[in-house]
């Protein structure tokens, strides 16, 4: 099995040209885990979970700041179709290794909801991404006080970060544009500019089902890892290539995590503490200035804005979790997993 | 005693027009606590610790969004006058009530330190506090990557929130104009267009010094509860109080304590919980829309980014630590106090 | 109303023997906040809350450890009448200031429910608490697992601690003889050799209805602050008494808050938290070698180990908080000024 | 390398008797990690830890409650062979998954201290754990007040755990008789009857030496996982292996970690942190009913009783960190898969 793994993971590497449409990891054999995945192996085969990206790509060469080359974007994460602000969901959010960004935390874990769309973007645009949040919930009433969630890695090794070419309007862009279905991978979106483990990394996604019949969707910004760490499907194929790279910085790891199994806050809190487990799984020793967040959000009930004072909920026995721990991690894995490719593009000293 | 305070603070409701220059607590002869305070009873009284304020005053009448009136601002807290991006300082941080945001608590508590100023602003102004830090860094040099505290109140009974009249420049001016010395308080800076207790508010600040001769300095900005919990001195002055008001939005309030005393992380967490003490001594229940955050750090060292792979540190041992537990209870309890004031300017409806 | 207060704590102090029976603290004109209280004023006003006393007075004079004098107990909280250990109820607990102990802490905040009987000490016999748990939880089934929880304070200044008096058939004894209606309070069970504020202290009990019906009973056992720290209802009256002390050591307070409001396990944190602003009104500022604790849990659901999967629960929105929030703080509050009572009883020197 | 480390596994699980002496993993060729082990590849080789055990095993054949057979026992981790209450060290601990009890850690994590040595024990018997470090203290001195670290795993599968053998002068013994060098493994102690992954387990040890020459100690005892998780140097064994087990229950892991490294305790906790990792590596999803549990301290200062009001400290910078996580990791990994080894003596059933 490993030579199979090893083979797959330089045929990934080495034959493919840059720019070809690349297989994902379950294409070439690898499996992680045992759990079967949904119909895309995206966060999105849980119902109403929409995903957007926008993408900037432009310049090449020398870093010049405030010029480029730009290799950047934002992501956002959508709970559901509906307006998010009015129709809040269950959710729970946790550092694993705080050295990052993950705005909006306090406030999910004290109220245990979550009332905005997830938006993924790079260190020194955080500032943007929120305003963006902000920008998008006037647009549908100026009353609004959100709070977004805005959470970082950093790209300044292939992005002109400090030119900070993310403006509030691609936020606004890609939470408008989200959409169900395929999600693109790789070098899109808050992905574009990352490096996990040495490679061209960015987003990935991957699912699970559960016997019971609910879905756990996971979707990654990965720029994490020195590639020697790299473990697939347990093997140590990072000791085994013998590639030279130059040390990058150490990056950074955030994971989005979605149910339509309906569990409370406290139980969600739970499935984030998973996520580092399925993070350990691919060989990665959480370096002390990684910024590794995760944020996990059940779909199952909608808690609107209206007057009611109660809220009637049908949630899961612990008993029924460990499953959803088990969907949990084996999604994390496979969508770092889905991420690593070589490394292509604008090469930019920081 | 109790008459002498109620009539202190009547005079200071009603005696006194609304522009008129107007005495703090301590010179109404209301005392909170027995510890002696520093020399401008102020977060400055911590040696190097500056304050900067930009106000934001613009308009009046009918709220028009994008046009005003404007009332709001930024408050910058810089721990001291070297570069704090490479000479760090022991912090901690904790959300007591979390309907609210302070950014960069995660790495805060990771790490144990704190490497920007801290800046105060509205709700829906922390994209620019958080990009107005960035901007401030990437003008020291352009290979920073900060992790910007920007913590916030809701100012939109007072102010054009939806407007969004805080910009980049103002955040930077904040930190370069912050100065030592006597504290402006009240309507400035990210406090314009602050209510406590139903009374106009704002930042507040108050110190004192422990019997070894360590100062504790805490600024607040307080928009925090509902004027018939209003205790001063411990005296229910809000339930006696029959002016009648309009429900405001329930605020938050930020509590940023400074010390000299050399604490490391784990003890400066602790700090932050009292803050919560002396925020309950003056009657609210940090209600559950409430964003109450405190940040406590230590100028004792300066932790650099050199090269270095150890610092040397001569720390307190815990049992010097309830005289500074409760300097900074009455610290906390003092600077909301030197707040509560009649409501002036703009009224608008949100 | 100061003097009221301060002539109703004078009588309280020096005008009754100590063998008499002592007015509370309402009874004396004494309010604390503006919630009206239940029957009982009690934790046992939460319809099916049970407690159980078992005091161990014995011996005075010389301490001779091992042999007395004996001035402690136990006291068990149980919150319903059916069996505990298969039908759980929502919690949460939380350190306020954790230099104590209260055992069961992290099964209640992984799973949010309790599945015991709370049960309190002294700080030497928490051993023998978690075993008269688990003794009594043997006797209904051999096949239990239960995970304790036990909570100390230290009454070392008044028992011989070192002597270990509490046996496993007081902690059986202490949950089978709980009941509900009227709760004795003072030197009982676990409160039987406490003082706070340099008063005789121990088993304090209040409790409030909040608009909506539901009702929010709170136990302490008090064991800490210092006399000249004490605040009753803000009056800063510990300044006022000149009566002169030998200095205790530093102590600790328990409290168990019930509700029958249906809140799910991260609504019951915030009511913990809520206990240290309820602890802070009276005074103390959480010395540091303060074993601060709170426990909250609701009655309104029972989560049964039948083989069933899902539970619906019918649970009150965040907005409905506030008034909880502000009950639990006020009986809080008053459950420690039930409390402080001259010293009586045996003097031993630790 | 896959084909060797299953040979080496069906070896250790098939080709020996159950009495004879089994050799470590690392000695059959299974490397975990790279970095160098200490001498004793075991927690002992940080200077001045140690380490008791007390074997309580008798009876065999049908379970009689109360008589046996006895599977059970005590773990001693003794930090340095000095007064560990009259010189503390730096500590931290950490609840990965709660459904277990650690006590004392309140207390470690508010004073960043450990006083008393790590007991480990059986579920029901954390009293006896308890009142066992009470008794050995209060034979140094009848003054002392120590808060117990007392941890536990369920051997309920193999031990009458109702039968509560194990009495408070084991943990006394267990304290007494704890030696530095080569450490018992597997069926000793609190690991006597323990199963993991389906196989008998219990104590495992292993170590870290990282390049600046501070080494890292880690003591596992395990109780945790299903068969068909075991990953072994991130061979899927488990799923190979066609053994047919009966369910167990679902157990628990507490892992202790020990360094010489000069740590404070927001460090400390980042190692426990890192313990989730290494656990994960080995296959299990952390179920939702296991109790799993890490404690990390640091021999390189004593903060003693005394009455000095200040310590000083040389402490690591963040940047030595990473190799110690990594240490961390491939020793808790490595600890674990140390004990993997066939059933034998008593079956009983719960």
């Amino acid at each position: 099995m490993a030579t199979k793994i090893l083979f797959c993971l330089l045929s990934l590497l080495f034959a493919l040209p840059s720019h070809a449409q690349r297989p994902r990891a379950r294409d070439m054999g690898i499996e992680i885990g045992t759990l079967p995945t949904g119909t895309y192996n995206a966060i999105t085969d849980v119902k109403g979970v929409l995903v957007g990206h926008v993408t900037l790509i432009e310049g090449s060469g020398e870093l010049v700041v405030g010029k480029g080359p730009v290799r950047t974007g934002v992501t956002a994460i959508v709970p559901h179709g509906e307006d998010i602000y009015r129709n809040n969901v269950f959710a729970a959010a946790e550092a694993l290794n705080g050295n990052g960004e993950m705005t909006g935390m306090a406030w999910i874990n004290e109220r245990g909801q979550l009332e905005v769309p997830v938006v993924l973007t790079n260190t020194l645009s955080v500032g943007e991404g929120y305003s963006g949040v902000v920008a998008y919930m006037l647009k549908q009433g100026t009353g609004r006080v959100p709070l977004p969630v805005v959470a970082e890695c950093y790209d300044g090794g292939l992005n002109d970060i400090a030119g900070r070419h993310v403006k509030i309007n691609h936020v606004v862009e890609a939470i408008e544009n989200a959409t169900g279905g395929a999600v693109p991978e790789g070098s899109v979106g808050a992905g574009t500019g990352m490096r996990a483990y040495q490679f061209k990394a960015g987003i990935g996604t991957a699912s699970r089902v559960v016997p019971d019949g609910h879905t756990i969707g996971v979707l990654v910004n990965a720029n994490c890892g020195r590639r020697r760490e790299l473990l697939i499907a347990g093997v140590p194929v990072g000791r085994e290539l013998s590639v030279q790279t130059s040390p990058t910085r150490d990056g950074s790891i955030i994971v989005v995590i979605a149910t339509d199994a309906p569990l409370v806050p406290h139980q969600l809190r739970r499935l984030c503490k998973r996520a580092a487990m399925g993070i350990g799984r691919t060989g990665t020793v959480s370096r002390t200035s990684s910024g590794d967040f995760a944020i996990a959000f059940s779909t199952a009930y909608r808690l609107s804005r209206s007057r009611a004072d109660r809220d009637t909920i049908t949630t899961l026995r612990d008993g029924r979790l460990t499953a959803i721990f088990q969907a949990t991690i084996e999604a994390t894995e496979e969508a770092i997993v889905n991420r690593p490719r070589q490394s292509h593009n604008a090469c930019v000293t920081a």
